[in-house]
């Protein structure tokens, strides 16, 4: 625990380098961190920001579409927050909504869904084309681990308002959301913006691993790269295989 | 001219019923008005909006770039003035500035004309992909006519101070700009999104073959295709042959 | 008629005079059009800002509030159209909404229509406070001639869309919307902030003078004050009287 | 410190209840924080949200002014940022500016810095009166305290980036800064929007008394009073004679 301490606090000082030298060299990053409810997300990015500009930070977790939303290019919404000159924006789920609690929930029709498999590929590549570094992170976790974090969650008087209807749902369509992670992997993962993978039972590892994978992926300055070393148990770029190795929880 | 008024007076009727039409089935329309300074975008605008509803109707004619969407994904800055569902929008200039004026006035870098090139046709595809109608105007005057144009703007006191420095430069650009047409028409114009190119030194018949082009391209309730028959010596598809054949001005 | 058109085209003249004046000065204004359905409004406003600057010029029609602007502060979504230095704003409709269709069709409780006119007072002191000179003009026309152009409208196939179902109630609610405007025009006329009443039922001669009031109450380099003579059977500054003497119509 | 963890926790379980109340009644809170650098506004402000719901808690820090902002009322870019029914807003930073750092720095005028006190208390009445519940909070610590602050952080590789120029001259000018509070405070103080003053050299004991503060001058549903007993050394209403009881710095 201690040693989490110490490790995390080395880690975002590497953060602040690389902000440093992204703000000077005026370089876009683009993070998405994607993976089930109760999975970590929030508290992953809680850690990679907490010691960031703000001025050129920015968390985006946007809630569901307007009707205006829903009556444009699915992904217009999106668009105005992505990272200008300098900027670290990070995605707190993303477009991949669609291929998601959206596919699970019903919540489009399978022509949009289908739709957003032919269009998310392009329009990632655009960005990337444009300057933006981009980087896709999935955390999975075991449909156990899941029901545990609710049932903490639950107890807890700070945490309990935390727990929406489609929360309370995901344990029954735990198989739904697995069949459609996978689908979002096979259709959505290429050499351009591929996915990496984190086995987030462990949240301080989960944490450690994701910010050291996104670290020794970018170039900057007075970088520590033996700091660096994640692990492989944790953290993987995806492979098709990783569904029946179980990387990927049932 | 009484006539002139007349057919106009006709083909806003049509346009009304085409977007009673738009908005009753939740289309959206994306019409591009492109060509020089003084080639008549405003006038045009002006009497394809005159009658139609304001709400779902929207003439976009950004400024030049902030220091802000300089350092964001060239297109980011128009995204959020796409039609949503029953819009009908016009851009009076669009992101072909960076293939005319920017390119002319040295607004832009060579490294960032030529990405626009690569990046424009995904970007028009994907918007189309999305269910928007796009069209592509571009209107063609003479070099005497700009010219013309301009003395007649510096003589009224309504209208000269409409003249910008970059107007100024037009007479002097000439050769320029006109071979940044063609290569922008040469390198953007394909079956999905083509270019639509319409002679222009005359006013009105430029306006009513605009519109009939327009209307004839799109499907709407109770269409009279009689009043629609465009005049091909005003009104063209484009075609790499125009630049020898004189339809586009030298 | 041809007298109409070199009158106004005068007035326009002196718009762009002033436009230009008060870009150079950084000065802001804020014109309110206010009038029953189809009082002239947009005939106006546009004859107004026909030859204006669109950079510099801004004409802020707003729907209906939003969910969101129902749970705010009353005049917070009018607040980001307010005129910046340079700027010429033009409202068509505005906060007096409230006091006009929102109290007779019933769309505020009695007590947010109390609160309005406890907070217009000290809301526009502020504005003007701050540097924005405000004016407000409130058209009126007769019962007769707002049946009339109702008429018409329903007749012309380029405007009968327009009619919208509060329009079609306009005639009925006749003696209320007096009601309401006598309430609004005795409680919200004062020196600092006072309303300017124009006869409307000449559409022309509404127009004219409107504009002459306007720029005679401005000050600007090179006016031509022997243009901006008003008529006083047209427009004049409200007094309580005006309810007997009929220059309000019943 | 077991201690401070401990009240720290019930105290945001009844911020829990207080917003649970606030959102069901559609009620609308603005708290401002103001304070020199390095008082502690963002940690006692980290905690006020730690627990809250994302979507109706929002934490707004402007930055410096664009052009534009200063072309328009001093206000206008606060407003679009103002409380919603059941919304929770915390300004970190406000227009106080204008009476601290633009003051003290030379940011604005004279003229605008006399215009803000007349300007100001009519502005606060209006958004109280609209319905927001508005509570000004002040952190005060010593000068040697703020020295410690910044050395501290100096030494800080998570924390150095974060100091600004201006936070440089906060010593130098550490009586011009006393003497702009007083002003402050004396002119903007009434028992409409009254300031509360917190003496802040104690971060724990600023933070639980500010929570408390809040807490018990606010009606919610379970309110447990008995937690909210605030210590009369840390936290009192402004009061003229505070600066001659020491209760502010010098
Ligand atoms: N520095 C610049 N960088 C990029 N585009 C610019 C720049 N300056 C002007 N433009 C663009 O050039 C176009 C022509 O400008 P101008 O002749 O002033 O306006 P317009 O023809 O629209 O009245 C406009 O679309 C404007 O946005
Ligand atoms: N439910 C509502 N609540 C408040 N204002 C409304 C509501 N519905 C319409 N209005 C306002 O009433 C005014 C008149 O409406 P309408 O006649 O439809 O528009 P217009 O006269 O601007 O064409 C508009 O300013 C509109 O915003
Ligand atoms: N030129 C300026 N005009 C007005 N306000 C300014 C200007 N420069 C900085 N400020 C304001 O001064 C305050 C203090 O600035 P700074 O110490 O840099 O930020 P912070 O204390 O918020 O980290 C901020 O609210 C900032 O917006
Ligand atoms: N009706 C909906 N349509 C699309 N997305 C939704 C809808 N409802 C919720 N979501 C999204 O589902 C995700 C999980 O919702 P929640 O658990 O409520 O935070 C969020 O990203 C929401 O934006």
């Amino acid at each position: 625990m201690d040693d989490y301490k110490e490790i995390l606090r080395a880690l975002q000082i590497e953060l602040v380098k690389l902000q440093r030298h992204f703000i000077a060299c005026e370089h876009r990053i683009l993070v998405i961190v994607e993976g089930r409810d109760a999975a970590g997300k929030d508290g992953v990015i809680k850690r990679l920001v907490q010691h960031l500009s703000p001025r050129e930070t920015r968390v985006v977790a946007l809630g569901k579409p307007s009707a205006r939303d829903e009556a444009t290019w699915y992904f217009q919404r999106y668009v105005p927050y992505l990272p200008a000159s300098g900027e670290f924006v990070i995605f707190n789920r993303s477009w991949y909504n669609r291929a998601g609690v959206e596919r699970v929930m019903g919540f489009c029709s399978e022509e949009e869904y289908q739709r957003f498999f032919l269009m998310v590929a392009p329009f990632e590549q655009m960005l990337i084309d444009s300057g933006i570094q981009l980087r896709k992170y999935f955390l999975d976790i075991d449909k156990s681990e899941q029901q545990q974090r609710f049932l903490a969650r639950e107890q807890d008087p700070l945490a309990n308002w935390k727990i929406s209807p489609i929360d309370r749902e995901a344990q029954v369509n735990w198989a739904n959301y697995s069949h459609a992670r996978n689908e979002m992997l096979r259709r959505s993962h290429n050499d351009i913006a591929p996915w990496v993978i984190i086995r987030a039972n462990n949240k301080k590892a989960a944490r450690i691993n994701l910010i050291k994978s996104l670290l020794s992926s970018l170039d900057y300055e007075g970088k520590d790269e033996a700091l660096l070393k994640a692990d492989s148990k944790i953290i993987q770029r995806y492979k098709p295989e990783m569904r029946d190795t179980g990387f990927l929880a049932d």
